[in-house]
């Protein structure tokens, strides 16, 4: 993908593997007419670990990347507290950033250019006067119904909802204005709120944009989406080959059936895409012991042999740990190299739970390390290579800093 | 009013004529032991032209300054926008100045002392990013049916309300909070909404505050509350004589009924109230054809005397008639010496019909009016001296500012 791709091919590029695009004629405008870089935003709530889930949205911003667009990834870390309260607010600091590092990582080891990529935070533009006052706008505009409504299948929702869910859909229409930006992208689970958007910031003099909706993907874990909120479950882009294996082992993996089959998406939605985007990379390829292996160039043939049970679970799940461990072999080696982003991680996920027993941290005499033990221990806890963290034995460790002084943080001067 | 309360009287005075005050062991702490002044805050929306039910307040907010409270009003110019628009947002600037006027000559008018009285603009703090930050935390934590609930006496309930009407009682417990005071003055209907800052606020971070209310007091017009919204029926604080008494006249005043009587409530709730601070006042006179006049110094005898039909509503009404005018003649000598206030009420409250024919302003000769006269041309307007004002002629009067104007004269520079 180095060379550069002509307009209508970027286009094409633009609206691939997608469920559904709305206004694309705004995209042929930019790229055709107005011939420059389509700007699309992708926003994620900072909340949990990021896990393997995350790369079927990558892809898409991985072949938006590639089509030439410039890609602004909004991490949300008001709206991350607002959802219900998911993540505490005195950790959305640290996790933005961890979310910026694993996110950069995931992209560079599909192969993609990261030029045109921008990260905004929330917060840094979210609190601001201007959009206070439109927020004040729409909200005087919008009916509480039209707002539960637009958020329905994006926001925890329950018999009895918060004010902030309600906000979300309004505050995350006034971010295609703030942001700048041509087109939204996210999954058809934000239909609706990218309908309210379109609806209702004309209302308040924007602009209508368009709308690149990704398909839902069955999870990896059982038939339902993955979710950041129980990582034991769930593939984390640092688990190293070992873990991989053993939680692929786990996944719903039914014999024949192609249709709901989590593995199946992942190869499809994952895999395949990273293959055809960068064009060094093997086809993929399943090993058989005692015959010849199976190499699939296309998604079809594959799902025809695993409805035919000449491809079984046991055989596509092993080739799956290969492949996917391939891919996130360069991010666990940019993570074990970085003490800075294993610092980021420990205040992020901050241990909550002290282990009965203590273990040190065996120092190798790797430099690198050396120092990621030295920050870890400057952070209250011991770091083992792998990203797994420890309480000091008898020592409690004390989860990060107050509420009021992460506050204080997102407070930028008046 | 002139000699300075002893700290028991001044708590007296504080308390006095309402209903129901919340937490009052803050007033005593503040007085008895920080001996300090009580700050407290009453909030107005800048919506409709203030009438003469704003005296009922006024009373209050009256006895607050003579205790030697530190008041702050504050002019809600964004909430007067959120409740359901009644008024709409281009205007709120003008209205804001215009309420000011009107409050300031009210309070003047009563004899009080104004050195404790200030004035803050909501948009002068509820845009800014530290109140936004702490709005995000509440609505975090509010769920929607607790908010709909607390602003149901306050905010027009419809079966589907705006987000905007929802989010008035949040900023009302934080204003509290960001005024910087000890304590918030509203009528009973506003308990919900003081019931709601007293048990969220805390949750945030932040102290519970007293609460002052008053009772709600029948209005003049018919057996409902006064609202801005209907001007032509209600009493405007610069009404003229002849103007005052054809309105009091239409003012439901049944024989012998003292509940619920908007008439009686008005001479108990304002003139009774405004002739105790004012010493230098007459008593409550009610002058009759053939007989010595009625000299009235306690309501109770006042009541006895209406429910015996010793004072028959024709006296009353005539001897209202003659106390409102005396209260009024300051407010209008001002407000027609003044041809910035003038200024001010063209812009605030600019006509939306255009007269049939033309009247050209007699200049009288007097400077104070040829000013008016000229300021008044200049906003597009013919001013007659007694504050109302017609188009000139063919030329259709246009409607101040945009809404886009006004908001960037909203959004203060970051």
């Amino acid at each position: 993908m180095a060379t550069k791709l002509s307009p209508e091919d970027s286009i094409a590029l633009i609206k691939a593997n997608l469920a559904e695009v709305l206004n694309p004629e705004i995209i042929d405008n930019v790229i055709l007419k107005e011939k420059r870089p389509l700007k699309v935003y992708w926003g994620t709530a900072t909340t949990g670990r990021p896990h393997c889930g995350y790369f079927v949205p990558m892809m898409k911003i991985a072949e938006l990347l590639a089509a030439g667009c410039h890609v602004k990834i909004l991490l949300a870390d008001i709206h991350g507290y607002l959802d219900n309260m998911k993540a505490p607010i005195d950790l959305v600091e640290f996790r933005a950033k961890y979310y910026e590092r694993v996110i950069k990582a995931v992209l560079k080891a599909v192969g993609v250019d990261l030029s045109r990529l921008e990260f905004v935070l929330g917060s840094s533009y979210q609190l601001n006067k201007d959009y206070t006052m439109d927020r004040f706008k729409l909200e005087g505009i919008t009916r509480v119904n039209v707002a539960q409504k637009a958020g329905a299948e994006v926001v925890k929702q329950t018999d009895d909802p918060t004010l902030g869910g309600l906000i979300y859909p309004l505050m995350q229409a006034l971010d295609e204005q703030y942001l700048d930006v041509d087109a939204q992208f996210g999954g058809v689970d934000q239909r609706k709120i990218f309908t309210f958007a379109m609806e209702n910031l004309p209302k308040i003099g924007y602009g209508v944009r368009a709308h690149l909706m990704n398909s839902m993907v069955p999870g990896l874990g059982a038939a339902v989406k993955m979710s950041a909120s129980d990582p034991d479950s769930k593939i984390d882009v640092l688990d190293g080959p070992a873990v991989v294996e053993k939680k692929l082992k786990k996944a719903v993996c039914n014999p024949r059936e192609v249709e709901g089959n989590g593995v199946i998406a992942f190869v499809e939605h994952v895999i395949f895409r990273a293959i055809a985007l960068n064009v060094d990379r093997e086809s993929f390829t399943v090993q058989r012991r005692e015959q010849e292996p199976l190499v699939y160039t296309s998604i079809a043939k594959l799902k025809e042999d695993y409805a035919a049970d000449i491809l079984t679970p046991q055989l596509l799940k092993a080739a799956l740990v290969h492949h996917l461990n391939e891919l996130l072999k360069p991010i666990i080696e940019e993570y074990e190299a970085s003490p800075e982003w294993q610092a980021i991680s420990l205040q992020a996920y901050p241990p909550e739970k002290v282990a009965p027993k203590v273990k040190k941290v065996k120092d190798k005499g790797d430099p690198t390390l050396r120092a990621a033990a030295a920050a870890a221990r400057k952070a209250g806890v011991l770091a083992k290579p792998d990203g797994h963290v420890e309480g000091p034995g008898a020592k409690k460790v004390t989860v990060g800093p107050s509420t009021e002084e992460t506050l204080e943080k997102l407070k930028v001067s008046e």
